[in-house]
This record gives C-alpha cells, sequence and structure tokens, in this order.
C-alpha cells in the first residue's frame, strides 16, 4: 500500500526517501511506460490512488482510464499485460516512471501499433506543421 | 506556426496527418524529453500553446513552468538547453515526446542530476513502500 503523505519541504519531497506520489487537482499522476529491454517509449497515461496501490500490490500496470472514466488493468482483454519492471519518480514527485515488459504481440497503442507515438511532428519551410506516419 | 484544429473525429485525430495538438481544460499538453542517443527519459513538464510554438519556431524546447506560472526556456540560465531532433506526438494527440541533445554538462534536473527519475519505488515485504536513489 502507498503511504501517500504530502509535504511541501521541497528538500523532503526532493531528496528523501518516503514516496510521496503528488496527484493533481483531478486526482491523477502521469505515468510514462517503458519497454524495459528496448527503452522504447510506449505511452503516457493517468492512475489514480487505487491504479497506483493496485500497480504496486500486482506488478503490472493499472491506470485510470479518463474518457472511461474507470480503473483500466492495461491488456485485460488484449492480453497486452504490462509487467513492471522498475518504477520511478520524478524529482517533485508528480510523474511515474514505469519500465515493462508487455505480454501477448508486444505492443501498446489501441491502433495496433507497438508504441502510440507513430507520428512525427515536421516543420515544413512554410512554416506549417505536419505529421508523418513512422514507428519508432 | 501550429494550426490546432480541434476535432472530436477518432479517426482524423489517430490517422490523420492534421497536427491537432489537445491541451488540457488549463491550456497543457505534457511533454516527455528523452536523450535522443542513450533513449534516457529526462524529464516530463508541459507546453501551453505559446510553449509549443516557440519550440517548433526555434527547435528549442520551450515549456510553461506551472511554479512560476511563466514560459521557460529550459537552459537559459544554466546552458542546458534541449535541441529538439524529432518530435512526436501520440494517438489521441495530449502528449509529445522529444528527442533531445542537452546543453552544457548534458544534464536536465534541477537537483543537478542527468534525469529527474532518479529514485526507484520499491515495496518491503510487509507492503510499505520506499525510495531508493539510483540514477538510469
Amino acid at each position: 500500500m502507498t503511504e501517500p503523505k504530502p509535504s511541501n519541504d521541497p528538500v523532503e519531497r526532493e531528496e528523501g526517501l518516503v514516496f510521496m506520489p503528488r496527484f493533481d487537482q483531478n486526482g491523477f499522476i502521469t505515468a510514462v511506460a517503458v519497454e524495459h529491454k528496448t527503452q522504447q517509449v510506449l505511452m503516457v497515461a493517468y492512475m489514480n490512488q487505487e491504479a497506483l496501490d493496485k500497480t504496486l500490490s500486482t506488478g503490472e500496470a493499472w491506470y485510470w482510464s479518463r474518457s472511461r472514466k474507470s480503473l483500466w488493468h492495461k491488456g485485460d482483454t488484449s492480453g497486452q499485460i504490462q509487467t513492471i519492471h522498475e518504477m520511478r519518480v520524478d524529482c517533485d514527485q508528480d510523474c511515474l516512471l514505469l519500465f515493462v515488459s508487455v505480454g501477448a504481440d508486444g505492443g501498446c497503442c489501441h491502433t495496433g501499433r507497438q508504441s502510440c507515438f507513430y507520428r512525427v511532428v515536421t516543420t515544413e519551410t512554410n512554416g506549417t506543421t505536419r505529421l508523418i506516419k513512422e514507428d519508432h
């Protein structure tokens, strides 16, 4: 179980060894999922306290689906379960970094791609911005 | 200049080639910065429309500092300028992934570390959660 102890002391928050995840005003914390072997960034999603607790207790990634407004055990229907190899927290404890291995075909994105970041943002010479599809 | 054209059509948003960044209710979009050679995740921050426009026009990362409530040209005092090698957007266009090279000593975190994710979240056998300092 997590033991959130919000603190306004930046030294304690940044240099301490107490996990005090900082949820935003909606109760969410950002989580970045990275494939632990390839280092590929797969997706960015959000956890509430319950999703974080379930992630810690099960060793698999649980998120909060903002679109469906429900707890989301990633991969429970697709088989693309994300097994946590390592979880990290950033300096001000408002973001998590998850190193995961992925079940089934190893994919992550609901569009069928490995990663959700399958488009590059490019700026053309006339200044307009376009996307190019290119897996990474 | 970006040309945000918000669309509720998921096919257009997910499969289209028009960049239509989706800012949250506070006007922010999440951005993950990754070192382009090592693939190390350096930090997670936020951009508003102006920061995104400046990032695209200058080729360097600009963020919105939520704590200082001001536009933030990353590295303008430390020299740790983030030069953009590639920018990607995710499936629903509410998150950006920046592959960057970093000026000065190559660091990113205001605590002096290379990356902001210098602590691992661990769960002890009695269920309590602790942090361990360990660069990655």
